[in-house]
């Protein structure tokens, strides 16, 4: 996708080999009009799917993820980061390892929300290492709900995640890959805007 | 807001006579259209004051605020509910007790998205005792920016948030303000969808 790759390029700061921040637009700050425009290329891509579900993690991916429901007209539940009160049997839970962080998360979604009957997109800011979307799947599959597939705002190609998800048959559509931050300079990888 | 009324009706389950749980369409799974007709109705209300930002707090704010964004063409901050890894003095940040959780969080913002250049709507999913308001006006403060007003989703307008808040001569205008929920049953205030 050409405008966010420029948007990246412009905005975000490349803070090491590994870590590229883009905090001006969609993890802290968030730029609607791009957050909409990125609904629209997600929508367009998995039209006709009959989805039913859109799926995502708190904080970060609900931006892009409501965008996204608001096209294809359904609704979006985003996955907790932290077990509220409510009693353990009622949600679907998984572990995710968070390499940027060094933290562990439970991350949960209500029984209520999710079901066999769903059609799930899963949506998120970042794909990397792959924990935060494994714990998605795992979710999806708790509830015995069908995927239709994963959608990516920027996926860093050149860490393991994308392949680690691709290769289990997955469809994973990533609005823009980055193939290198090295020498400060964020490079994408051919093909990343299709 | 008579549409956000009729939902809260249907969806909300009445937990006590505190709480409220709109879990189905705001705070875990979320209704894209209702939230875009809550973004064009705050949109609405503060359009002509000339804002520049909109300030929420993670994550059930995100939404709202999106949209609201969207509508008046301004980005969304959303403050972080713990300290990342960035250095404190790069945050504007605030101590949150949250009386439903039972925990107290600190919410920040980075220096580089807010300012005194700033003239700032604060977005809130509830409103109840305040705490969430007042810990994202000591930020707005401490940026040196200036406030238009609140908008709040769901006040609950027997807690004494909302009359605390505007007591300070502060511009709040919530979509649906909660009278009681005594037995079981959801009674909204006159007016409250003026």
């Amino acid at each position: 996708m050409k405008k966010l790759e420029d948007k990246i390029s412009k905005n975000g700061k490349v803070l090491s080999d590994q870590i590229l921040k883009v905090d001006s637009f969609l993890n802290h700050q968030i730029d609607p009009v791009l957050m909409q425009e990125i609904g629209n290329e997600f929508a367009e891509k998995f039209k006709g799917e009959g989805i039913t579900k859109i799926v995502t993690l708190e904080s970060s991916g609900i931006a892009p993820a409501m965008m996204t429901g608001l096209v294809l007209g359904v609704p979006v539940v985003f996955a907790r980061k932290r077990k509220s009160l409510t009693l353990i049997n009622e949600l679907y839970s998984a572990s995710v390892h968070s390499f940027t962080k060094e933290e562990k998360n439970e991350i949960s979604v209500s029984k209520d929300y999710l079901s066999q009957d769903d059609h799930v997109l899963l949506i998120d800011d970042f794909l990397a290492n792959g924990q935060a979307v494994e714990g998605l799947l795992s979710i999806v599959e708790q509830a015995g709900a069908s995927l239709a597939g994963v959608g990516i705002v920027i996926e860093k190609g050149f860490q393991p995640g994308g392949e680690m998800i691709r290769n289990r048959g997955i469809r994973v559509e990533s609005l823009a890959i980055i193939q290198s931050l090295e020498n400060g300079k964020v490079s994408f990888a051919e093909g990343s805007t299709l």
